[in-house]
């Protein structure tokens, strides 16, 4: 569930039904083949991550700006530097098995390739950063609805006016997405999603978009506007976009990620990131 | 409650009621000014951490290995290069508010001194690690005895068969604390502590200790032979004293650790903690 900071992601259409039953190596094996279409609803019940690649010498400043931003930035694994392969999922190869990448080059985006095998090098270090796409899945078995999947469209995200705690050159603002929740519903989000800190945990902030700085929900800075029913509540997470907007700001050289909406699928059941 | 891979630490004693109200602040200015004692029993209610300061080129190694494994190595705050501030405890100073620190050369202790301002410099960077001192002070909250504390001795710790999860130069057995408990109070110290994740959390394991490589109890290799009551279960948790004994296995230049039992007294309440 993330964009970049340069791009507002097309919709997301929902979970098609005949994804049912899809393995994440399955999933896998057809990215690896060349389809490139967004990897929301593919294997269900398992976790997806965000990619981030960065040459070793921003390793340090990106790994701690995990550290200290734990709720938008929960790694879920960093890899040895040069290695293409993830706990997560080891049969997986990261340079081929997402749907599509983005490559970036001083912080402007150059390319979007659904392959990165010739741009891997031994001094990349990749990160595997939690996805709110874990989440969504316990809001609904704890039957809260999730507006933008009902709606087939990308979650709302926006920048907020809380400045993340800067590691080395990385700095930036708290990115958080955005869900309309039934009030009646509210305490169980909180609660649901508060037992999975390694997929964004609990809201940030629940009720007043204004003091957050955001002036308009109607108008994302990443994403799609979402549509609000009566009673609906704005509550607001830590989003995965975050990292990508502060590594980008900050332009390093090189750098890889996945596309918006094109996620890494693992074979991490999301029930493990469940407390 | 640390010790390192070169000594056994000594007993401990058990909280003395005169500390009992002493700040943060007054604990760090008593050791400021010289006092040299175990750090146990100081700032009731105040978290207690783990020091670990190493060269910025073994710094990434150092916050992946935490990473890697979080319940022996729970980041609690790591600095940026040559600061000795932390948001942990922002007026103190690391270079000389812990009651004694460790200085090693090449993986050797070489000197235990009350102060490491003159041995600072630019290049390092320090990791403060969560403690079990913060879980004690919970279980007995919740009525679980704490039989090292009864006793007025360090807990037992041992290597286990074990292994952390390497990263980069570092690698090493997990190193567990053991605590008596009462076979009723066990599902109430699992619940308590696995609410307290960045100090350790769950037990890695309860009641087997041979399935953890570990042949007599009665000779821990670290801290203190704990006294078992009758029906008492003995449960494992994963031990900050795991990130000390891989740094000195990998025989860094140089480092600095705090002496075991002689922690870094933080201002945040040990309920900042629990979940």
């Amino acid at each position: 569930m993330t964009a970049t900071a340069a791009t507002t992601a097309a919709a997301t259409p929902a979970t098609p039904a005949t994804l049912a039953g899809r393995t994440p190596a399955d999933a896998r094996a057809r990215y690896r083949a060349g389809l490139a279409v967004p990897s929301s609803g593919e294997a269900p019940g398992f976790t997806q991550a965000n990619l981030v690649v960065v040459p070793q010498d921003w390793a340090f400043d990106m790994l701690l700006f995990g550290q200290r931003n734990p709720q938008p930035v929960p790694m879920l694994d960093v890899t040895d530097p040069g290695s293409f392969r993830t706990v997560l999922a080891p049969d997986a190869d990261l340079r081929s098995d997402l749907p599509r990448y983005r490559v970036w080059r001083d912080g402007e985006l150059t390319d979007e390739p659904t392959d990165v095998t010739d741009l891997w090098s031994d001094d990349l270090v990749a990160f595997l950063i939690g996805c709110s796409f874990s989440f969504e899945t316990a809001l609904l078995d704890a039957g809260v609805p999730v507006r933008n999947i009902e709606q087939g469209r990308n979650v709302s995200m926006y920048r907020t006016n809380r400045a993340c705690r800067p590691a080395g050159r990385l700095s930036g603002p708290l990115v958080v997405s955005m869900r309309p929740v039934p009030g009646e519903h509210v305490v169980t989000a909180v609660q649901v999603t508060g037992r999975m800190p390694q997929v964004h945990g609990a809201p940030v902030h629940v009720g007043a978009p204004s003091s957050l700085g955001i002036a308009d929900l109607g108008q994302p800075d990443f994403g799609d506007p979402v549509d609000f029913a009566d009673g609906d509540v704005p509550v607001f997470w830590a989003c995965g976009v975050t990292p990508q907007a502060a590594l980008m700001a900050s332009r390093p050289p090189f750098a890889i990620t996945h596309a918006p909406g094109h996620m890494f699928v693992t074979d991490v059941p999301d029930a493990a990131y469940r407390q």
